[in-house]
């Protein structure tokens, strides 16, 4: 696996009980997965040196993020490397102006939307399709960074970078976000896990709640389907999550990642089969795992580094484990730094409300040492 | 952790989402454990010089058997390392002279028993308790090895070695073997599991039942009771299993064990606390988690090694998986060997016949490559 952030640690994890021992290319000794992974290689997946020399040996090459120029992901194939996802799947997740046409050809449903170079562009977007509008970079964004929501009049003045590729996006009234993750093996079996909404705060989730309340199952079937057709369509290889926004006229299309991802974190202790077995598998090319529920209900927060001093971290996983003996803590192994995550809570149970206050209340008081 | 088994694999694949690093000391690179923790170092138990450059460094010491000499055991501890469980406690898991003289002064009941060192008095117990015995090496014995049953006239003759101690029980008639797991920290802290049922099969557990079907809640709480003050009483810190036998008279012990145990595999995913994350956490004097089952049936079988030949392990694993997608596959990365302990399967749900008939299935099919 290239990359060892959180995604590598945990997707490690989980290759332990298939029998596998996971090669991480890590940046430093210093990163979550090579801090538990027996076989680490110290490099970076810019370098297409690192990149062959780490693949030596491997079965198989995944990721645990998106920036893997696809360039050095076809050489990485030319000179016989099984590499999944492969570029032309991968790149859908890279670039947002290729995903927006993928998605118009197939016939998914997105927000209106239009490539963009200038703040002219971006005015002349916005006249046609009303303020404000959402301004992204195609490439290279994450958790709200490279994304702007601008008015008119920000949007006359907002400079884009001229070397950069932007999109323009209309701003669609949401009702909820909601997450879909499917797992697709070379075979071409795909196995999908139940619908959940997600919650974010400031561009970043901090709540993940299985499955998603309220839910029609009408809706469900269409996000279920829409995933696993989008899996075939882009020809994915391991875990596709499709994020999407419920509006009152159905579900559009938000952004795709192909690896593991925040919204499947509940389904280390939620699902039959989590997220980062499925990756494996996939990836493998074994038979997929059951995808059902464990609870009733799951619902995952973030653990986002608090505010400096007060209480070590160690003191209050101490307390939290103490309050509450039946919620599932999971450390990153980073340092902790105000806003980063640090590591995600999971709660399960049958009381809808009781689970996400549980969750909640643990993932506040590790956050700063008090209650919500 | 002291040890390279599977069991400090599954520990240390507990030990991730605890943000830990777990430092492994291993006889080899090809040890289970050692193929996939970040931090081994390589040597043996049997030199005190490699265990005193293993502790360095580490918060607490630990082990995945009961093999290591108690002298060394108190002095590291007179080094100034915090060694769980301590010298006092694990003598009762390695001698089981001094676990039935424990075990008979806090008047917890066991089979009549002696300390032997010749066949005379193996037949003077048995002209006393009826044939026919068990005789059993005090030490060193595990998986049915060094444990015989002996008619009179093959007591007559069976030579005892007379460098080793030796013990003899009255073989009791039993109903079924139960097993109870507790964990206790260094605070004082314990917490029980569900009382199992266990099944040999030539001296080797083959099969784990949780929760042990048909158990009087009387007896369940007699189990419960007993390994609690067993684990106060002894002042064990980390994971204790108790083995018990049923007997129409109630419950007599049998061996204990301060380690995870493979009577507790099944916690893994059938309890909200498996038995490695506990055992850490009881170490590490964190605060011990939930040990409620996740599921109202939970059934392990232990994957032994196959007659050689036929399909090979990754085949099997291949079909086993499309199969039983929702059976549980735990491999520890060990080259097969017929009768070798390569792995186990968990299956879990609500119909007790249904879930034990799955559990069965899978790991007949990755034994052998067919149907049972």
């Amino acid at each position: 696996m290239v990359g060892a952030g959180q995604l590598a640690r945990m997707t490690h994890q989980a290759a332990i009980p298939l029998g596998q021992t996971l090669r991480i290319l890590a940046e430093s000794a210093r990163d979550g997965a090579a801090l538990v992974a027996a076989d680490v290689v110290i490099g970076t997946h810019t370098s297409y040196e690192d990149l062959l020399a780490f693949a030596a040996g491997c079965d198989v090459v995944t990721f645990d993020h998106e920036h893997v120029p696809t360039d050095f992901i076809r050489s990485l194939a030319s000179a016989g490397h099984a590499v999944y996802p492969g570029a032309d799947a991968l790149v859908h997740a890279q670039d947002k102006a290729v995903l927006r046409e993928a998605l118009a050809k197939a016939g998914i449903p997105g927000p209106a939307w239009s490539g963009v170079s200038t703040g002219e562009d971006v005015v002349a977007f916005g006249a046609e399709h009303g303020w404000p509008v959402v301004l992204k970079v195609a490439r290279g964004g994450y958790d709200g960074r490279g994304v702007w929501f601008l008015s008119e009049s920000a949007a006359a003045s907002h400079v884009l970078d001229p070397d950069r590729p932007y999109i323009v996006e209309q701003r669609v009234p949401i009702l909820r976000e909601l997450a879909v993750l499917v797992a697709r093996s070379p075979y071409g079996q795909v196995s999908v896990w139940p619908v959940v909404q997600t919650v974010q705060r400031d561009g970043i989730c901090v709540e993940v709640i299985a499955p998603a309340p309220h839910l029609s199952e009408e809706l469900a079937g269409v996000a279920a389907n829409l995933a696993v057709r989008l899996a075939g369509e882009l020809a994915v290889v391991g875990v596709l999550a499709v994020e999407l926004f419920e509006t009152a006229d159905g579900l559009l299309v938000n952004e795709l990642a192909m690896r593991p991802h925040n919204s499947g974190h509940w389904t280390i202790e939620g699902a039959r089969t989590s997220q980062f077995e499925q990756h494996l598998r996939a990836v493998l090319d074994y038979p997929l795992g059951a995808t059902t529920m464990t609870a009733p209900w799951v619902v995952m927060v973030n653990l986002l580094g608090g505010p400096a001093g007060g209480m070590g971290i160690d003191e209050r996983v101490h307390h939290a484990m103490a309050q509450w003996p039946d919620v599932k803590l999971h450390l990153y192994g980073k340092s902790p730094r105000p806003g980063r995550k640090l590591g995600h809570v999971t709660a399960l149970g049958s009381d809808f409300a009781e689970v996400r206050a549980r969750a909640a209340a643990a993932a506040q008081y590790l956050h700063q040492g008090g209650h919500p």
